[in-house]
């Protein structure tokens, strides 16, 4: 697609997925979320680094966006989980792409 | 991927390349360079809604991350250009998915 060039059209639907995952946590957590659902606590100790606005707040946004469900459990007292939907699911490939090019990135840019 | 689970030397190289294209400014400015390069100006009128002081800060962290080169010609007055480079356009993949997924994430979000 790059070399064909930037069409205004590809243009709006990059930007359109790109506000719907900007920063650098929402694809982190969905992918922490890829291998079943988590409790909140369980998230924030895979995504390194990240406090637990932040977290509260990435949740919100990717619930919005039909990326996550947050399910609460009438146990005591109540569990909260989240868990990943079909269309966060559908990032899969994008997800593999990056950690394909963030494994050459690191070779060329770190040297290592 | 996603249904294999993260394994954290995934997260460690997604989490790479997002930290070398955050905020929704840089693909969108890479995507702009694919079809040739460029000067500031042509640059700021395709990428919508940028502004110059952030595009100029976008620009250098571009060129130190390897992903474009920055030429100034010996006109007079002096010419600049922005062109893509072969770790830049490495991308075409990971914008390639981007595309495919805004596309989809428009019509299940917005309905269009």
């Amino acid at each position: 697609m790059l070399t064909r060039g930037g069409c205004p059209r590809n243009m709006m639907s990059i930007r359109d997925a790109l506000e719907a995952l900007e920063g650098k946590w929402k694809l982190l957590i969905l992918f922490s979320l890829a291998n079943g659902p988590k409790r909140f606590k369980a998230i924030s100790k895979e995504v390194e680094g990240i406090s637990d606005k932040i977290l509260s707040k990435e949740l919100k946004h990717l619930e919005l966006n039909a990326l996550i469900t947050r399910q609460v459990y009438d146990t005591f007292p109540p569990t909260v989980e989240y868990a990943i939907t079909p269309h966060g699911q559908s990032l899969e490939k994008v997800m593999e792409e990056l950690h394909f090019w963030g494994l050459a990135h690191r070779k060329k840019i770190m040297g290592k």
